[in-house]
């Protein structure tokens, strides 16, 4: 996995919202290595860090030839953010598009205590 | 009726939403044995268990010849449901299409207790 | 007025929500007997009875050629449906078509105390 | 049937087109009495007359309790505003809302010759 | 398969664009039993005949337990309209929803010679 | 300015909402005499008198030739039509199309004391 | 009413399309007074002479006050743009908001010849 | 690259037009190695031979690894599935999703001689 | 940076709702000097005093050759607009077109202690 | 200006089109030397050469700074592309935001000869 790079928050005093969706993101179905296409959206509030655009967009892109359950990839992300940042919370939500015509949609939430 | 399969969840230390929206579903009226047509959707925090995409696909799939009240299926599906997955938390939506001019939308929830 | 049916909740056991959305809905002005057109939208959470729907929409019907104001079709719709089946709790809207420029909306609430 | 006024045309040396759209039309079905709803769209090119809107629209009211299958009101409307106005050109489309689940489009056109 | 019934064109005497559009179409896959789901739209130019609504509907009900391929359905229906109301001309597509990530639309056309 | 007349709310009993949405508003920039344009909305639970629709179409229009800043003109019909009818509750909201590529929304409340 | 300026084509050598759309139309009613609402959009190919966009603005509000008909302005817009430009080819559209239930549109077409 | 495999077309007689789309197609950009994202749309008249959607999404898939600009791809689907199935006439769409602010759309067309 | 000029609140003693959106903003990456574009949306309840429109659209111009990250330039236009005109409270929202394939949005809130 | 780059047609043996649109452009007015906004989408026929995307992106970026009319920019975008790459066919299109309520669209066309 690529590192998440981060920069010093410019106004780490207040708390506000920042949001990043991703609706390019593809990964593989671990059952039948089939793809699977979904829309990633990142919503968080900065500690000391905040998430710099390009290193969050190549770490999304490694998850192009990896298996993974649409519940596990979106906790996935979660941890390795939280990891990167340390904020003072976060969301990810996954939509994925439709597999036997259904869609599914997963979020997962932190917060620090 | 089909089993609902399930998987080990795999973060039950999170609280976190997951929701399957099948928007082609299809049952009976019980009156006149005509197809109703609607999109049922699940929306459940898990516990220890995930519900298998492929088995609801079947679960659902299975009310294609039965005779049930749009009141009645959206409940029964949130008893087998839960009783397959024992969630923490669970609803079910039916959204109905146009019966003489007027569509329809049940909805039920579960928490556990 | 025809007689509103209804049937037993198949579920009485658990507070769940129906909504019936009834989009042709016309009644005649009161004051010009011009005909009105609007969007009948009526949710609630059943206690031992719900609406039969070929029954309401025969309710809905019989304001065809009734001259009644906004305000009061609203209210006397829900007081008809809370007579009918005992609702723990009820919502009716009426969304109207635009009269000289303007379109106006009802909304009238009741609660089983 | 109320009268269809017209008024002189003010520029009858161009041809240009006029269309209007009711969307509260409203007759009955022939068979089982049961209200249908719709869209009335019609559009022309005028010759000596133009079609005088309120006497139009009490015109298309005027339907509100006749029974009439889709196919014949489409065309009757045709042939009275052909008889009442002589236009150049005119088309007159049906759109109804859904009964057993389909809903229908007609259209017919006129071209004086 | 269920008779489609006719009723004689009211106004015979004028080329006019019938269009009945059906949402709620179902059949099966001939290779995997799984159902598909899709939109027939039916728009013809009556000759003699119009097809009966009420038969249409459970003409295509009629494919609710039928094996068939996309390109081929399309066609039957065509053929099976054509046989019973003799059309000046007629059109039927199908819009089918998607199976592995993809969608499709099946249109087929037929003018008397 | 014109009357703004009222009728007897016919269920007082009950606390229910009205809400009237008129698109076609328009005043005068009070700076440049230049048109503005806007929807104005208007949300209340009636007390003992309902706003008369008509009457309120004429209010409305008889900005037409006032200059009015936007923050203004919402607080203004607010108090007009509080002092018309003593409403338990009101709220008047004003969108008005874009000026120098910004768009502006006023929202202004009133709850009897 | 005011002067519709113009500036030289910069492009006088190729036909090419320019479009104005304003939707902040308002007149008067000539029988009622009332004020009609629409959008009107302009679309031409430019002669010699291209028009002006403020005064455009300008000549397009000077109809506030004015009582006219939908089927009159539209032609009297393109009267008088065309007089102001001399264009190639114009067409002059007048969308008008609904007035008793029905909206209407209004089209006119110059070809220089 | 997978085959394309074929079936019988199951009406040769006709001209119709089959159209799949596949919203889900990614491939590499030849300069930087980033991911691409798009739309394929395929739509064709069959003369002998009809393409298999399973093999067709296989097909597609192919590119998830490969490097090749939007011009090219596009064709070179044309040239490949005209190869496979030898239609009457083809036509191949790419709509690419916004690079560097601007997105792009390639269309390629075949036609039997 | 241009001033932001204010005017006197037309209605101090009630607490209301104002919002402007500017959906062309535009200024440069810090890091590559390419143009950024997106909407800011501004909402406040005003104290003593109002923003006047002209001179917060020459604010926001202002940036159009200034490099900001996304993060950095929300805050600063809070922070401007609080020092002019001494809100009750103040929520800013930046929302930005897509770069990389994801888009952002960014907010900060004010609130007068 | 910077320069249009181009590549070798890939497919020269047949016609197709390319699209590329650009919803990021921005100029000046040359009257006000306010800053406009709009769309910019190049529809071609290639020939011998293909437009570079990268360098056609700063090209348009290239009059951020550039005071010019609706009308003259985009004939000029089409003069210097068709300069650039000698296509077959080219249209330019350029969908202005509104100013003083209007907005406007430019569509101009060239054909080699």
């Amino acid at each position: 996995m690529p590192d998440i790079e981060t920069f010093d928050n410019p106004h780490p005093g207040r708390d506000y919202l920042i949001r990043h969706v991703a609706p390019e993101f593809t990964s593989l179905c671990p059952k039948t290595q089939q793809p699977d296409f979904g829309t990633i959206e990142i919503e968080y509030v900065a500690d000391a860090l905040c998430i710099e655009l390009k290193s969050l967009k190549f770490y999304l892109q490694s998850y192009r030839d990896v298996g993974v359950f649409y519940e596990d990839v979106v906790n996935r992300i979660l941890d390795d953010l939280v990891a990167a940042c340390h904020p003072r919370k976060m969301t990810v939500t996954g939509e994925f598009t439709a597999r036997g015509g259904m869609h599914s949609v997963v979020t997962a939430e932190y917060t620090k205590t």
